[in-house]
Order: structure tokens, then sequence, then C-alpha cells
């Protein structure tokens, strides 16, 4: 369906040539101080048209917020954003609409709904990522505010220019920088190169790859990594709900995604476990904290307070002006070549959107959480239970 | 939460100390001959003690049937199952529960709970997956039985033994063979070696590797990989609950698991548009299919009817009995070395819980879909849908 | 949350003083011809200012769709509605602000947010309910079209001043005219009187009363009886989510309700069981139906086909411009007098809400029982059912 | 479907003839005390066979806790409790099967499902409660020990013999002692009689009523009332969630429910909004309270922290053992006369029914109200809120 969460709840609507598209935040706190600008920012980032690397459309994609907030702040109640679409009308059917494109939504599309959205893909439309853009800009400010939560997602490869974590590989899986990388890299860093790649010896090659693609009518593909650092910890559930699989979960439902990995991910199943295991050592603010990170900051699907980290697959975008020799609706072999102009590749556009989905899964975690922790700490504390059952209630509220 | 699906949800409970284990599957459809032994098949491929490659334990793990079910027929009504646990006594606390296990759930249920179940892991333990066996057993015998689904999975590396689609790459990513492989491999093959590894080359290497680990009181990790077959068209949806994203929930859901992959996977972010891109061709079947597959059987969320198939990374398990220099609950340095005996390697054991939980979001999925497609059937045809709105309408249903 | 049902799911946002209402309806079935005159009717019918007896408030209410649907028809995909607010700002604060309203939703808001909205209510505003009137109408085009499904409700009373059936009561409970009654009242026949009252005795009497209440800045309360027609056998869950427990969620969930109850309702308690029951008997058309319809066509939480009917009770509305003798937010006694004008009595504006959250309900769980119908349609039919387990299939399709 | 809640979460499966009823309660928070016993007591009102007002079947309904606890505090980790049934046995067809039993939910089940459980009732039975009325009990034990949140329902009425808060009326709607009344009874006081009914004038003539049912083989209704205190303020939600919707959802969920009215009900409707209209006052404690209580303890679907109490209408059992002119499935009329020996009527074991029904819905009101306020308090104090949007919160913690 179109909804995600499950305290904080965001449902989204809109295709590319209705008169809008948005979505509903449910759940928000009450409190929180949010103006339009607040979400501009982020959606800004992902919008087109921002450099050459990406399409060329112009969409303005200005929010405005319908409801929720009052004086500059949110109410508790359900807040309405709303983003115009420039271009509203259904486009004249055409040659090309005869074929589904190939590794694009339209053949799908028809078989589920029976009835397909005229071009521009109805709700597989990358502008279906507005409203996630939107509403996680108003998670990520909360768990900003609250808990000085950071998030930080970057290109780590286009095309095979990655990266050098990825590459290098030694008992410890990464480079021996790269866990200190992660707690410092930033967005403004990440910003100031169109391509969004905070290493500056490869800039340069991945953007001449996307330019060659694109001067081909072809496209590339890539992957973005991601940080959040500042996470409380006990967010996560022990089963289905683990908090790598609500990550999963949320980075596999952005259109083009084809993997994720979190901490050692893939590489780390070539390792042995006395290799793998991150031991325990006592942290300068006098907790628990972990020597090594490869666990990407969760144990049994909860947080442990360390940074969580993962990377995100992305295939080169199926909407090439190359012909392709493929079959129209009827099986009639044929030539494709799609109109207009697409992205050669979506990765530095994909950055904001990755960090919006993972400021809804932290959010949610987080209020479920506090909902529990919240209800455990009104209970009058039992001396029955054993000591070592304990563990982490502070020893002067312990039963004598 | 511990639940599951929409319409066909899965409800768990059960630690390995308490009286048992079980879950409740609710919404599974009436009509479905089923006995305890469609579901004792696959909770015994994974129980421990098969094989002196995974843990040694001996669980019976018997299931019993409590409801929903009458003369061996589904009611339509929940279906309670339950394995009772052999030991339910709450260990003795000793020196070594004074440790959280590095890479375990130790700690983080502390932080989220604020009390410690004894040790065996709690919700963390791999006894959790008995639930969801069970179920995925039930989903699979009514996919199987009412559109001819076939769901295969099968270990395809330990540690740096892997299958070879996973080391070769050409233009077309896969190795020329591989997608004929994934069409006719099959459970009873795959079960002929302890090791689940279908590539009889490296079988003996795997085995090795495993007992070496286990020999020196360590542990491997491993990937697994899935095939689905006989998909029908047409299921998951637009956008959060992409299916590829329902799918990856569900893997990373699994306890151990550090990645996942459809299709391409990250092997596809290195090729161009026009290499990963999928043709459309006619089928013998009179349909549209793919020449290739690269798209890993979902298109914008939603199956195009070809083979689904993915991989799945484990991490070499946490509990090793080899000592390990780590912090214990109140930070102080010591050394740990795990009691008892442990699973040097789950991957094996993993086969058919990555079974399961495909079959389960398979299952909820079509469900969802039916609804929605019975739905749209029974109203009336309208003569003011344009033509090219209608391409998956048969013709004779079409207004002239 | 402000989020109703599972398969067919409405989402709602808005305040009386942000930029506009809306709701996002998911899940609606594609193919189903939608414009914006579809929706309207029922959102007139819910206006302000259509009469001396309800608010002269004149607000347009007019609907825009934004998303899933093109050229009329739906797309399958989620449906945008937005209906602008004309007073777009809040108001400055007065004195009348000190006082939280009596039995308004003033006070408890502030302590479920610690933050309020200026007047107009926040999401306890009558105009929350656009929302659901709008997406209320959708679903009712479906049933209508799809499945014959008629929803009828009416004023059945107004204070004390009632229709026959709720005073009568003999052994059978009802008027013995009342269901028949049930059988051809029409939404047209309503709509001939402002009341929407159908018993032409009683109506002159409801309306003075009405005015009687409005001229001496007072209000009154009253009931709101539905009736729906046509409904599908099966429809509804056994235990938590029965039918009736839907309904009355729904119905409870509408401002100012106090009460509800299906079939022979509270009356029905003084029934002897042989009274109360419905004897079973062969309808014209060959099936089952019932003699008596106590039950409101529900049995076991499940529809059976019959007439199902129930009435919900509306306290007079909280807000009156008469002098309340009251406490201000710190406690200290006052008089507070509502500013502007109010509605003395909400029933005749209250029906097509009730209709719409009673088509909410059957057109979730219309969707819900299609998909377990033909989840167990499409399974091999099985000899080993006993035969008094296949009462419901048809003999043609039994194994002989 | 079979689960109820969002936070705290019961799902529940079961039928008379399997091997046991039960549930999993999810989302309980950890270091609750919790033994079988805390279960028991409620489980015992429940059962049958307590007197001769109730069916003589004695079914024992020993629960066992299966997880979730370890020395008696509860893990955080899902409950799941189990209570064996007795005859396991589906029971041989025979001449009373043919019959669906009038307003019973034989036949609807079989319209539902195509198939049907042997007699007993399958999910339509009494025993289904059994989960119900467990995980309510764990839900009272935690709100009692954190809030002292009180519960306690009993009968108001049998047939029609009434306790005069129902028959009286003035005014100000209820007799003058009755709100006096609400804050006094206890569950102990309502057990000092097998009819379950506080006013010991009509007592006598409760039960002579049912036994007169009982000795023609016939049933009766009545109705249940229940008072909820100490509910902490701001539970509920604003719009399709309101508090009052919830419990009208939980009542009308339990069989043989036909209606549901909270504080002043149904007779509301016949007063005047001043009449109505609960007054703000200073409580002793120095907080807001209301003077009267017609509101029910829940404006605008949000708790206030007066007592909520609502009642409840129970139909005379369906199943009676005298004969009764129906229909056979097949559509050809005969009589029936039901085997075996039924409840005359369900009033007095409805009682903890109701209770657990509301214990489940006030706690996950709770969790979830919890989760929204602690994570507003976490906000850094906004000096851009106006005064009066601050209303709730403390003046030493406001900017200056």
């Amino acid at each position: 369906m179109s909804t995600f969460g499950t305290i904080f709840r965001v449902t989204t609507y809109g295709e590319s040539h209705g008169k809008s598209v948005g979505c509903i935040v449910d759940g928000c706190p009450p409190g929180l101080p949010l103006v339009e600008a607040d979400i501009q920012t982020q959606l800004s980032r992902r919008r087109p048209g921002q450099s050459n690397l990406t399409t060329p459309r112009d969409e303005k994609d200005l929010v405005a917020i319908q409801s929720g907030t009052e004086f500059g702040i949110t109410l508790g109640t359900p807040i309405g954003l709303l983003v115009p679409n420039q271009d509203q009308r259904p486009h004249d059917y055409s040659e090309t609409d005869l074929y589904p494109r190939p590794s694009h939504a339209d053949w799908t599309y028809l078989e589920k709904y029976g009835v397909k959205a005229s071009s521009g893909g109805g709700r597989a439309s990358a502008r279906e990522t507005i409203g996630r853009v939107a509403s996680g800009a108003i998670a990520e400010k909360y768990l900003k505010l609250a808990h000085g939560v950071e998030i930080v997602a970057f290109v780590s490869s286009v095309s095979n220019i990655a990266m050098s974590f990825i590459h290098e590989q030694d008992e410890r899986l990464f480079p021996i920088d790269f866990w200190d990388f992660l707690n410092t890299v930033s967005r403004e860093e990440i910003d100031k190169d169109d391509i969004r790649c905070p290493d500056k010896v490869i800039t340069d090659q991945m953007k001449e790859r996307i330019l060659e693609a694109k001067a081909s009518n072809d496209s590339v593909g890539g992957t973005v990594t991601c940080v959040i650092r500042n996470v409380p910890t006990g967010l996560g559930e022990p089963c289905f709900d683990k908090l790598e699989a609500k990550l999963a979960h949320a980075m596999l439902s952005i259109p083009a995604t084809k993997g994720f990995e979190i901490g050692s991910g893939f590489k780390g199943t070539v390792l042995l476990g006395h290799q793998h295991n991150d031991p325990w050592i006592k942290t300068e603010s006098g907790r628990l904290g972990t020597k090594t990170n490869n666990s990407g900051g969760i144990q049994g699907g909860i947080t442990n307070g360390e940074n969580i980290y993962f990377r995100v697959a992305f295939k080169p975008p199926a909407t090439i002006s190359q012909e392709q020799k493929t079959a129209n609706y009827d099986g009639v072999d044929g030539v494709l070549a799609a109109r207009g102009r697409h992205d050669p590749c979506v990765v530095p556009r994909a950055v904001p959107i990755v960090e919006a989905m993972a400021a809804l899964v932290i959010m949610d975690a987080l209020m479920i959480q506090q909902s529990r922790k919240t209800a455990a700490s009104l209970l009058p504390l039992n001396s029955k239970i054993p000591p070592l059952m304990l563990g982490a209630i502070p020893k002067t509220q312990q039963n004598q």
C-alpha cells in the first residue's frame, strides 16, 4: 500500500500528470518548529535539473503545508503536504506507447491494474519520491532536535568507479580509516560536488562516466552509502521488524534499487567469526561500545548506539533514448527509443531519498521504543527480579 | 512487532527456555488440505543436529496443530501451531553471563527492555525461526496447489568458496547458463548433500572450510540464493510495499543476515542501461516475457511472471567458543568463551528459513492482489476507457 | 491515528484554519469511473448552510481530485482529494479562548498534545468529516456499480420526537411494517425535507424543536438510522473484526456520537430467545434468508444477505452561544458564551457522514472477503472434505 | 482478522474442538510481575459452570504461560498463553447438523468460508473469548500497577429487570447518585451474587427470570455496564480512533452484543445542550475536572480523567433447546431443537469479558499516547509558541 510506518506514519499520493503529488504525515510529535523551508531544502536536493549530470527537466517542486501546524509549530495532528505538478495534462498517446519500456513498470502495472496511466510512469515515476523526501525531512528535524541524530548519505560508486572501502579488503574488512570517515562525513562536504561523492580522487572519473553514458543515450548505475549517527540504543524489534529489516524494506522501496547491505554486508560473509565479532569496550562516556563496527550499529535487530551504516545498489535507469530491440504489447518485435530527456544516472539525486527513508525508519522505531520504555519506567520496581536481569537499571533505582 | 503480513498474517512467540515456541497463522484460505506432516518436513530441514556441519543439539521440534483445521482441511480460521521446548528451565547464571556476547543481542536486549532473559538468547535465538518455517510451509502448500509456485533456496557460498555465477561477470552479468539453472534446480537435488549447495565441484571445499572453523572453535559465513518460479504477474505494490522491498524486509529479519540483492543486485550497478534492460519477447504461451532477467522477476515493484531470484548474506555466527577479549556489562575488560556447542555455519539450516519467508511474502502479496483483481473484475466495463488503457483486458470483454 | 481500513484505506488531514482539508484513498479498485461530481453530491449534503436548521456558515467545499484517475477512470493508485478552506488564518486569541468549552475537545486536546490550535476546534471540528464523506462517496459508487448496494440513512429522532419504530414494542420488537419500510426508503425521499426524516407526521415538530433551541442559543440531539441493502453474504470477520464491531467503530468515530445499536439493539435485550431468533426460510431466489431480521443482517459477525440496519445517537452539540457557568484553563470560575453561529442540531448534516462511514466499512470488508474467496476458489477440490463441510459449494463442482 | 491493538496487541486462535485455545500478547511492557494466577482469576470468572444461572458444562480452563516471562517477570517479548480443550474430538454429524441454527453463525460461516466446522460453533463459540480474558488480565494488571486504573463491570439489566439509572430520567439524565455509585462499585461487591448485579433489590427477580427461561428451554438477554476509573488524561485519537470508537469496536466484537452507549448514550439525545454539557470545575487536586459526567470521561475522542462508563447490550442467546420452526441448509422447512445444555443468559459470564476488552483498549491507547508524550517532552522548548498554545506546559518549563 502507500503507507509507511506504525506510529510515525506517512501516506503518499500522486502521479506525474495529476494536479499535485503529496503526502500526509500522521503521528508527528507536537511542539516541533516546522515551516516549509525545513522541508524545501531536501526537496531541492532531490529536484531534477540541478546539474548536467541529472535530468534537465526543471521542476520547481515547491511544497505547501496544508495542516498540522500553527504559528510554525506542529500541533500533533496530521500534516498535509502538497507539491503542485507543473504539467497536469495526460499526454497524447503516440507510437511509443505501444511498447512497454524494457525493465520499466509499464507492463507490470497493466498486469496489476488492468488499466494503464499515460506515460510518465504513474506511481513508478521518480516523482512519487517527493512525498518520501518531504516527510523524511520532518522526521529528520525531530531526530536532530531531540536526539542530535545525523543522517548523511553519499554516492559511493558510479558504475565500477568506487570509493576505496568498497574494493579494499583485509582481515578487518574495511580500510583502517573507513569507520573514522563515517564519524565526520557531512552533508555540506557531500554537496560541494554535483556528484555527491566525498572522495575527490574519483569524482571527475564518475562525472565523466555519466556524461559518456548521456552522450550515447545510455545510463549508468551506482551505489549510495548512508551513515546514521547518534542513534539511541534499543531501537528496533527482535523478530520480523528488526531495524535492519525495516531499513532494507525502506531502501528497496526506492525506485531502481537492487540491493542493500548493512555493516559488513556481503563482504562480511567471507570473514571468520572471531574476525567479524565486535568486541565490547568501555567508551569515554562510561557506557559500553564496540571496538569495531562490522555489525553496522545493530545487533539482534536492535541499535547498540554505534553508527548505523548501509549501502544501497541502484541499477542503471531503465528509460534510455537509444534504440532497443523489444516487443510491443501485442508481442510483435520492434524497436523502441524513449522520447524526452532522462536521468543518465540517479545516484546523485537518490542521496536525499535514501536519507529521507532512513529518517522515517529511525523515527518510527524511536516512537515505538519510547512507548515501551516509558511504560516500563512507570512500573513499581520489583524486588523479585534477579540481579542479572537488572543490568540496565541504574543501581540507585534498584531495590536493596 | 512479532507479526508479519497483512492478509495472510503470522504472529510468533517463544524463547528457548519457555514451555513451547509457536505461531498463529491468520487468514489462511479455507479448504486447504493440511496435516502436521505438511509442516514437519520443512521444520526437520531447519532442525539442528542434522549433520556434523551444524549444531549437534538434538531437538525434536515436533509440531502440533492446535486449531483451524478439521478432518485435515483448513477452516479459514486462525491456525495455532505449537512446538514444545525440550529444556524449559531458565539456566543457572554463571560467570559467562557477566559478559554480553560480542555481536550478539545480549546487550541490545538489555538496553531495549531493561531486563534480560537467561542465556539462550531469548527471541534472538535461532529457535524463534520455528514459527516462520512452520507458517511458511502452509503458505508454500497453498501456493503450490493453487498456482504451481516452486520455491527453492540453496547455499551459494560458504566463506569465499562460491558458485561460479557469483564470481563470473561479463556484459550480460551472469554466466550463460545461470538463468537456465534457476529453471530446474530442485529441493531434492539440493538436499543430496548436507551442505545444501547444488554445485558438486565445491561442496567438499565448503564442508572442509566449515569443519576447519569448527575445529578451531570459530565460525564462517556464507550466502543463500533463492529462486521462486511460476509466480503470478501483478503481485506487489507500486510504492512502499514493492515486492522486492517486502522480500528484503523478510530476509533481513532472519537472524545473522547482513545483505540482500535481487536480480542483478550489486553487480548490476556496473552495467550500462542498454546492457541491463530486459527486452520484451513473446513467449511460447503467447504472453509477453523477458529475454534476459536482470530484473529478477520484478519491475516497478510488481511481478512480471519471470523467475524471482535473490541472494542473502549471512555473517559468521556470533557465538563462538574460542576466547574473545571483550568487556563485561560493567565495562571491565576480560575474556569470554561461550559455553556449549554452537553452529559453526548457519547457511545449510538457513535454506528452509529463506524459503519460508519467501513463501510468506508471496502468499500475502497474492491475497492482496486477488482482492484488487476480483474487485476490478466485478465492475461493468466502461466504454469511456481509451483503448490504450485496456491492454490487459481480453478483447472479448471489451465494449465494441 | 488518521487512517481507516485495511485494503480500502482512507487517511485524512486538515483543520478548519489550514490551507485545505483532504484525504488519500488507497486501494480503490482500478477501472471505476470517477469524477469530482461523483463526490460533490455527498459533500454538498454534508455542507453547512443548506437550511436554517443547520449552521449558516456558507462553505463551498468544492473537491478537486489530485491523483489516481485519468480520463475519468480510477487507475488503482492512491486518490488524493483536496477541499480548500475558505478562511485560512488562525484567528486572534480573545477572552473566550481562556475557557475550555464544556464537553468540547479544547481541554482534552491540550492534555493530549501540550499545544492547542486556535479555535475552530482543530481536528475535533466537524470539518474533519469532509475527508470521510469524500472517500465514502467513492466506496459507495463502487458498491453500487459492482453489487447494487444501497445505503440510506435518515433522521429517526430529534430530541424526544421519534419515528414510531423507536417507541413501539411488541413481541416481535418492531412495528409490523418497519422492515418493509427499510426495503424501500430512498435518499430522494429523505432529501424532500431539510430535516431528512422520512416520517412526514413528525418532521414539522422536529424542525420546530430545532428552531426553538436555536432561538434560545441552545442545541438538541437526535438519532440517525441507516439501512444497507444488497450486501453480499460472508462479509466481516469472526472475532475482533465482526462487521458490527467495525460499524460501531466507524459510527462512534463521528463527532458528537454517544451510542450505536444494530438490529434489535438495546430493545432486543428484553426479548426471549425464541422471540429474538430469526428463523431460516427459502427466499424467492432459492437461497436461504431469514423470516424476521432482529439480527440486523449480521450473524456471528458475518453478513447473511439481509438488510443491515443500525441506529446512531448524537448528543446535542457542545458549542452553544448561551452563557455557561464553567471554569477557565486556570480553574477560575467564570461565564462562557461561544462566539459565532453554530449548529443547533447536527443530525440532518450527519446523514451523509453516517452513509459514508458505512460505505467505508462495507467496502473494506468486501475487498478482504474477495481476497479469501478468490484464494479458496483456486484450490483443487478436495475429495476428503466430508459432505457436511461442503454446504456452500455448488453440487456441480463437488467431486462425485 | 484475529488481532486487536496496535502497540499492545493480542492475537487469538482456537475453536471448541481443537487441542487448545490461546493467544499471543505482543508488546507487553517488560518488568511486569506476571504468573498464571494473575490470569486465572478472570478466566475462572468467565468459566461456564460457576452457577445454575449459566451453562453447566464444567470446563477447567487452566492457563499455561508459554513464553515472555522468566522468574515471574515479563521480558517484553511476546507472551504465549494456552488453555487446553477438554474434548478435542470433532463430534459426529447428526440430523441436527442439517439445520443452520437460527441467529447463530452456522450459515454465515458457511457462506464466508465454503466449509463448516463441526458444531460447537467454531470461532463463533463463546470459547473464543478465553484469549480475550487472558490477555485483558495482563493489560489490567499493568494498568493497576502503573496508574491505579480500576475496571469494574456489572450486570445492569436482565430482560426488562433493570437498575434504576436505566429507567429514571430527569433534566440531569441520571439519578442523583449514579455517578457516585460508579466511584465506589467494586468487583468484590459484584461477585457477592452469582448474577453479578450490585442492586440487591432486583437480583432475585433477575435470577428468577433466568431460571424461568431455563425451565422453558428458552433464553434471556440483558445489559452490562462498565466503569473505568483513574484513567490518565490524553488517551484516544482525534479522528477515526476516538477512544469511544475503540471501546465500541471492542464491545461489539464480543459474541451476542447488539449495542453500545457511552456516557449519556441514547438517553442523552433528548437533552438540550445546556443540560448535557459538563461544566469545568477545579478539582481537589487543583486540576480541571467536570461537575457532571454526561460525556462519560471522553471528549473529542480523548480522555479527560473523569470516569469512563458505558453500557453494552446482549441479546438472548441464540442456541435454545426448545423446538424452532426453521429451514435446513437445503431450504426445506423443519423443526430444530438444539442438543446439549446451553447458557440461558450470558450477561453474568460476560462481565469479565467486558472488563478484559476495556483493559485492552485502554492499554493500547495508553502506550500510543506515551510514545507521543515522551517524544514531545524531548524537544527543546520553543520560545516562538504563543502563550495560549502552552496551557499544559508547567510554567517553570516555559521560556521567559
